[in-house]
């Protein structure tokens, strides 16, 4: 399968890269902000289709991208909760609503959620709210996505690898490794499951 | 208690209005796009500022209010999906933002979600999504709110009020009066609980 990830250089992206090479079948795009094959910036309708203009079709689409807005809730504006809606939420939303053209029949799209969907943390309230409403959307495009194109959410918990960073603000949380969390993305584009939540880790 | 509505004068508020009142002990102020004791739109935030600079202190916020975008999937853009971010979803978020600052300790929040959060229905990818996202919210911000502050999230099915105009979208779905889902959010004035979604006539 000819396969893009968008976020290919993240810790979360380089492992499910490294699980889908591993396979020796696939043909990998390379999507980053800044690196990879094609750069793209998923908040920009324009460089989103450029990017798919490059790409050309495909037969799978992962995002392991997309930033969050952390802070009080006693201190958050609207236009904070607006970044994590507008990069996060909407920037995955604009590659799947893009992406569902440009895929072959029976391809797949794989976004990506995190544990905070399910639990929430200090500070987490926007990001409680767009992993839920990624959920959501998951949940009710895989209803109408047509040619056999199916769609599923990889919710991992905190990474191993980001525990000395910001294990803080996941306090008796487990953490899991990216590479476990890779499997979860391979399940979804190998796998025939449609409008799945993958919890990884918890 | 002082308690504002915010989308007062749809069926919803209307229905809720009613309920309050009849317990005879509150004072309601109507909040409405055009009509009510206050106007404000929720998507502006010098309109929502307004709203509060006028209402002062209250001891309740209730939203009933909101806007979603309806279309097929196959046609959807981020543009149409960002409409019900930006409206039912930001819309009660920068209510919620906002209002924590002018609610008397102890005082509570009521969003409104709907059915289609749980139950998608055809061209309701983003009401789902919104909807979810609305969950989400609250959950985490019930974690955060100082002072004794609570919110909760209002979810009904089909109004049967509405179901005349509406049912064709929600085939084999049952209908619950607006008087019935204006219960939920007396409960959630009244009462006790906290980050609860109360879920009416499913």
């Amino acid at each position: 399968m000819k396969i893009m990830i968008v976020g290919a250089s993240g810790t979360v992206g380089r492992a499910v890269v490294a699980e889908l090479e591993k396979q020796g079948k696939h043909e990998i795009v390379r999507v980053g902000r800044n690196s990879g094959d094609i750069q793209v910036d998923i908040i920009d309708e324009a460089s989103v289709d450029a990017l798919f203009a490059k790409s050309g079709k495909v037969d799978a689409i992962i995002a392991t991208t997309g930033n969050l807005f952390f802070g009080p809730l006693v201190e958050m504006t609207a236009e904070n909760f607006n970044q994590g809606l507008q990069d996060k939420l909407l920037g995955q939303v604009r590659l799947a609503l893009k992406g569902q053209h440009m895929l072959n029949d029976g391809g797949s799209i794989t976004l990506t959620s995190g544990i905070i969907a399910d639990e929430p943390i200090y500070q987490g309230v926007n990001a409680t709210a767009v992993n839920a409403a990624l959920a959501g959307f998951v949940k009710a495009a895989a209803c109408e996505l047509p040619r056999g194109i199916r769609i599923n959410l990889v919710s991992p918990t905190m990474l191993t690898e980001s525990a000395e960073a910001y294990g803080d603000f996941f306090p008796g949380f487990e953490s899991v490794p990216a590479a476990r969390v890779a499997l979860a993305y391979r399940k979804s584009v190998e796998g025939i499951q449609n409008g799945q939540v993958f919890k990884v880790g918890y």
